[in-house]
């Protein structure tokens, strides 16, 4: 092998060779058949656009986190997009406002930002999803996860775990029975990021009023009671959150693990009742995200939605659907009808360009023989 | 509908929305598979590179024509991909420098340059294509233009032009039986692009004797006749690149138009002896191109190479292959066994979310009424 500089790529940017690049197409591609099958239309929104624009809609998104030019037409700031939700947003409230809900609209492509996170060391990532515009009650949230489960499974994912968390529970329980402080609701937040019971009791006793939260916390049956539990002190407070957590667990099948963790909040900086965090096993980190949100209108509005984004690319790095195709090699002088034959039947065909070429050496396991294949 | 400001989006980048969106992603799977089919597989390499990196293998490229950004890294400059082939060439010569040779590789993505031209408005646009790595001979040549007619064939495009050129014939006639000085070459080039006889014959007998080749343009028959009458006052000079047109153009189907303009030398400046554009019926400009090149490699080595690729952008704008899916409303309570059945046999469904929502207003051509579909 050639020696590789190491500065060949800028660090965080790779390239995915065969047979990742064909597993990571693969998948994509089952995914996005099967949210096309539940009525979800594609939209293709461009790679960058106005910063403004486009952070108005990333609330969370740090200016510094964003690769951003300078327009020469306009002079304005331009920004790739970090991500795509966003975009598509924009789209459901300009061009196509008037179209009727609830909308669903389906999108795959690469996004980047500038620095990589230390957890994962990409710029470049391919984001893929679907999102369901016009609606973010229960019914909603049954078929957004259970499509995000049908098109994992459809592309040949097995040990997914579904992750419920409730993005705006501390903000619920905080402005309402179990009242906080805004700086007690940081300290308490922290704290149940932690899952540190001492943190709580040592902020306040108002603050301890939060530790059942702790307890609500992992396989989903048993962290349910306890938030039920909670919710019963409570008056019932929660109990619609409940209601809604437990109509949406109803239909998912027992080969997915479901966990519950009330109180996490990394990466729903936008959902508000409801969201989800996918994991694959033997993936580290999470492979997809969804949940409830809202989307700005051009009229001022607040719209609701709910979506769900894969990010595969973890999936593939380890090696996840690489299936070998049947390569078939073609000498010279073949049956070129034959060939077109065998290669609607499946086969995958190499064709000599001269007399000298080894099909064994180009991955062939067969050759075509007259009009049959034979393997090497 | 609601009013969209002018400016919501930047000049040159816009939003694909359905039907095209989804018509666009056919298009691009039914090119891949074809490729595929053939041998070609995958690679995906990022959005940017160092842009010293990429520009090495884009010499036709000026640096203001990239979106350029440093990286907080390396504290070096990334530039975004405007071409793809130059990165497939990078793999070729670094990661896949020692894989066995020919070495076929497809690729799919977006590419995005810093000003548009003004024949076509858009900033990014969607580039997919095939590379063989390891020969640019005859029967490279015809695997290539080949691919690239089956491959826009299986995705429903017809009235296909493909027109031949000689990208170095001049240079070649120039430094061999038909000399001409360097400042010379330039003004016979201009005069030939735009096929004026009398700038040829006004800048000297040397030029005029390049007149011929304003003859030998158009449908290939009676083009190729003109050529090979000059080879033959030539003492059989460029009887070789004959011989290699006749060979690609024979297996080409009659359902395509054969066209020759062997000195059509722009969008070519990488190809040396071989280079095709293609043509679509009532498409403006070229939907794709190809032909031979070489791949320097790490070693100071040339590479010879074939390859294609395509733009296929401009034919979805025009509204090609915007296919309508069977859609199917799915009222509360339904049979959810017999819609995942209806799915598997190509219906798209939208599911009811409450009761009182209109299937017709969602483009629904159906409704499924017990176990079958009725028409509305």
């Amino acid at each position: 092998m050639t020696m590789i500089p190491p500065s060949l790529l800028p660090e965080g940017l790779s390239d995915r060779l065969p047979p990742q690049a064909e597993a990571s197409a693969r998948l994509a591609r089952r995914v996005l058949d099967t949210v096309a099958a539940h009525g979800y239309e594609r939209v293709m929104p461009p790679l960058a656009e106005f910063e403004d624009t486009l952070t108005q809609r990333l609330k969370s998104m740090r200016a510094q986190d964003l690769v951003r030019v300078v327009d020469p037409v306009s002079q304005r700031s331009l920004a790739f997009r970090p991500d795509m939700t966003a975009q598509v947003g924009r789209i459901a409230a300009t061009r196509l406002a008037a179209a009727p809900r609830p909308l669903r609209l389906s999108y795959a492509g690469p996004v980047i930002r500038q620095k990589a996170s230390q957890l994962r060391p990409e710029r470049e990532k391919l984001q893929l999803g679907a999102e369901l515009i016009g609606s973010d009650g229960t019914a909603a949230a049954v078929e957004i996860v259970n499509i995000a489960i049908e098109a994992l499974q459809a592309a040949g994912v097995t040990g997914i775990t579904i992750d419920f968390t409730l993005p705006d529970l501390i903000d619920a329980l905080a402005a309402g029975p179990l009242p906080l402080g805004p700086q007690a609701i940081e300290a308490v937040r922290a704290g149940l990021d932690a899952k540190d019971a001492g943190a709580l009791v040592a902020i306040s006793p108002a603050a301890a009023a939060y530790l059942p939260l702790i307890e609500a916390t992992g396989p989903f049956h048993a962290a349910m009671e306890r938030l039920e539990a909670l919710s019963a002190q409570l008056g019932g407070a929660i109990d619609s959150r409940i209601a809604g957590l437990r109509a949406i667990a109803k239909p998912i099948g027992w080969d997915i693990t479901l966990t519950l963790d009330p109180t996490e909040r990394h990466g729903f900086e936008f959902q508000n009742w409801f969201g989800f965090s996918i994991f694959a096993e033997g993936f580290i980190g999470e492979i997809g995200r969804g949940g409830s949100y809202a989307i700005a209108r051009a009229d001022g509005a607040d719209e609701p939605a709910m979506g769900f984004s894969l990010y595969p690319d973890p999936l593939i790095d380890a090696g996840f659907g690489g299936e070998s195709p049947k390569r078939l090699f073609l000498p010279l002088g073949h049956d070129a009808d034959r060939a077109a034959t065998l290669r609607a039947e499946g086969w995958h065909t190499v064709a000599a360009l001269s007399g000298d070429e080894d099909g064994a050496a180009q991955r062939c396991s067969h050759w075509l023989d007259g009009a049959e294949p034979r393997a090497y």
